[in-house]
């Protein structure tokens, strides 16, 4: 005998087509995966076919140690996130991101800001060093320049900067030919880094080509404040402020993918395919130490830290400029916002920087960002009080309060590093990341499910249903706790990051 | 081609056999009830075979109109109390249940006792009447007796109760014959209903016969304090004080059950087999009122509350006398505790009662049962506070708060019940249950799990775990919402009923 096909009917309300072995009764895949939400497919290995079958979709990061302020953020080595599709661009003035999640036309959103650098670092920390290959320093390495007729290249000694750089006046017109590096075929490293000074309206061009349609890119970097455009194969990108020496780090691959992103969406040339083949500049200016790296993640990290320098408030705190819809019930953010989040992953940031550099800005930055933490969402703060009782940190200060919680304990971490800060510079932080401890062991296991998370209570604060968190925000608090436990020492933390760690293999809390 | 055998791998931890057909890939029925806990089996219906998969057991009941403290309790209706297995017996002497569920000897349970008499009380408005048989009355309605050697038998007067009763005057052995009334084959009833005073120590027996084996039961209703006993085919139930009038009504095959459960437990004789055959009374007294009845709800009912009525303690509560272990990190309850729910649920009988028969000490007992609200329960009271804010009544008055949600409701249904009393008798309770309202309001999704509910918030307090509540308890929360719903005009009440309804079918909580 074999298998048969069998009507299944569903809580009475609609019909399935089983089939049956005997007693056996077997529902297809088809229907459990959206009853359920649970994931699989059939896969081959050493040409054996079987189906695997997923509760989650995500992945948890155990500490290697104790966390550290210091040292990697997290499992942040992990992340990218400049390829997201709700970045629009690295700008190339400051060179951090533009997010465009809540506002297509782009604004800057100090928690991506902050995860950028924070990526960085811990990508800086916990990689091997980089390839990085010199092409020209003015000075040790020289290369060989193609100068257009009637421009001019010269390498020159510059009192101020105490060093050799190349030198060039050109014209300024993008069709005109400036002076041209061609890169040697066998290289394969897509970050370029360099000094740059205009005394003019110049610009950098940077050709990748396409090495299977032997098409080229043109990533243009030009004296202005726009974020980024494109034109056919042409992609702009605003340097800003071109009249001072600053340095330029760019992840080409990644400029490429969002200009190419800007016509047609989510489109990404494989880097296989990639290949860069020369470097122009136009107009009149000075460059030096242009390099071309495999990563140049300390330089990523330094742009996000300085912009939580250059754009921090009078109060400590980085205003979001975009308005933000929470939900039904719960007001909307009027655009200036700060979110505890954001102050909190800046802090972070911001100690690390003072680390690594011991540039006493980004400490005073970091300990002034600890303000927003002592007033009221009400009162453009980022505090909450759950039920008259327990002081929060809101990622979203809303009326009412929404209590999210990753975002919570991601402020939580920013003041603990705070916390850590030389002396006793430390200290308010430290009294409210206690406080703050404090209402996270009473309140986590009200985001426990029994079979997942709640990623806030607005359910309480403003009624309706509880929204649960997707398997990625889950997986976040757990990954969270598990940081956690690694620095306080109730058992609360581990034992729940496990239980909700099991979670996400279908594993559930015992009923009565 | 057919479907084939194929390996599916569950979470990466084992494999299930699933079948394949093409793309598609179907799980066992046996895999998923496990994994998930639902519930299904192959059903019949004109000869089509079917797969019926159930995602709960449970069953809603929408109420018929707005709730009525004088009316049918809930779906109360539908309870059967006294065949339930943890219930040891109904006794002779009060008519009322013994719990056996945290105790074995057994003991009074006021929730018990309370749904038994609610149960009824429902069960009397909700039912037609009943087939009601005199077999004998002293006066219009006379039987024929069989009076054994040495034994009198006669019809009389007495002034003290102004009624015609017999008397008889028998030897007290239960090896003597006594007077017999033998019952004729087509009585097909079998709750036993008389009025009964002994000048002796006496008894009553009553003859059930198994039809089918020809065998014998004997049901012997003795002067004496024992719960229930049984040898072989005897069962004895002990009707305390002997030598007054009472009233004793007896659901003789519940009697019978509870006897057989004493040797072989859950062992059951069918209504169809059995057949009362005798009734006999031995010793020296008076009966009245014999009667032979398809059901005397009301009679049950007044058991119970007569029983809350003199079992009612000086602080107004009903001490429950066995220790309650509520689980890891509550502290156990030492015999003696009130609970929120007896209480209510006792208020609910009660007023019931009054109305129902006009007796004041009905409503007095109702309005002292407040009291144990208005002490925390640290201190013998039921009352807890959730985060210093709340105000909740405990179903177990545990250290720390369990905070059991189906309790809490059952305590406020009977605080409105008694806040509906005359005049403003019940403004205590009304003062109470509008506290509990508002604290119910802020808490009530404190349960919601986006899937189900939880039965209590001891997680919170004791940490661990979320306690979730098996789909009978969830079916409780919805069926009390839905209550609530016809007498609070919050629409929380309704909405979240008609969720959590959804989640008995597979619904779920969106996530973001
Ligand atoms: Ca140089
Ligand atoms: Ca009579």
């Amino acid at each position: 005998h074999s298998p048969e096909g069998f009507d299944c009917v569903i809580n009475g309300e609609y019909q399935v087509s089983c089939l049956r072995d005997g007693s056996e009764v077997y529902f297809p895949f088809s229907f459990l995966k959206n009853y359920f939400e649970v994931y699989g497919k059939i896969v081959s290995e050493d040409g054996e076919e079987r189906f695997e079958w997923f509760h989650s979709y995500s992945k948890i990061y155990h500490p290697k140690g104790k966390y550290d302020p210091k040292g990697v953020f997290m499992y942040f080595d992990n992340y990218n996130v400049e390829v997201r599709e709700r970045v629009k661009c690295i700008t190339a003035s400051e060179g951090v991101p533009v997010s465009t999640q809540w506002e297509p036309r782009g604004y800057f959103y100090p928690i991506q800001i902050a995860q950028f650098g924070l990526a960085h670092y811990s990508k800086y920390i916990a990689e091997a060093e980089p390839n990085r290959l010199v092409l020209e320093d003015g000075d040790r390495t020289k290369a060989l320049w193609f100068v257009a007729d009637g421009a001019s290249f010269t390498r020159k000694f510059l009192t101020d900067i105490n060093n050799f750089v190349i030198e060039f006046n050109t014209q300024e017109s993008l069709n005109s030919k400036g002076i041209e590096l061609k890169l040697s075929e066998s290289l394969t490293d897509f970050i370029l880094n360099l000094n740059l000074k205009f005394e003019s309206n110049g610009s950098v061009e940077v050709i990748v080509e396409d090495k299977e349609k032997k098409s080229n890119f043109h990533l243009f970097y030009v004296c202005s404040d726009l974020w980024i455009t494109s034109k056919g194969n042409k992609i702009f990108h605003g340097l800003g402020d071109c009249n001072s020496w600053r340095r330029l780090t760019r992840d080409l691959l990644v400029d490429l993918q969002k200009g190419q992103s800007l016509s047609e969406k989510g489109k990404r040339i494989l880097r296989s395919r990639a290949r860069v083949t020369a470097v122009i500049f136009r107009g009149v200016g000075y460059a030096d130490n242009i390099t071309l790296s495999s990563s140049e993640h300390l330089a990523h990290f330094y742009d996000a830290a300085d912009w939580f320098v250059k754009h921090q408030d009078d109060e400590g705190g980085w205003p979001i400029d975009v308005k933000r819809h929470l939900g039904a019930g719960v007001e909307d953010l009027d655009a200036g916002w700060y979110s505890a989040m954001g102050q909190g992953q800046a802090m972070s940031l911001l100690m690390r920087a003072y680390y690594s550099s011991r540039n006493e800005y980004y400490l005073s930055a970091a300990l002034d960002a600890v303000k927003p933490f002592q007033a009221l969402s009400e009162d453009h703060g980022v505090k909450a009080v759950f039920m008259d009782k327990y002081i929060w940190f809101e990622e979203y200060p809303t009326q009412p309060s929404s209590f999210v919680l990753n975002g919570f304990i991601y402020s939580l971490i920013g003041l603990y590093d705070v916390a850590h800060a030389p002396d006793s510079m430390g200290s308010e932080a430290r009294d409210l990341y206690i406080q703050g401890i404090r209402s996270l062991k009473a309140m986590l296991l009200l985001y426990d499910t029994g079979s997942g998370t709640l990623y806030d209570l607005r359910h309480i604060t403003a009624g309706g249903a509880p929204n649960v968190a997707r398997w990625d925000y889950h997986s976040t608090h757990v990954n969270q706790l598990l940081l956690l436990s690694t620095i306080e020492s109730d058992p609360v933390f581990a034992t729940t990051a496990k239980r909700w760690q099991s979670y996400m293999n279908g594993k559930r809390a015992p009923h009565n």
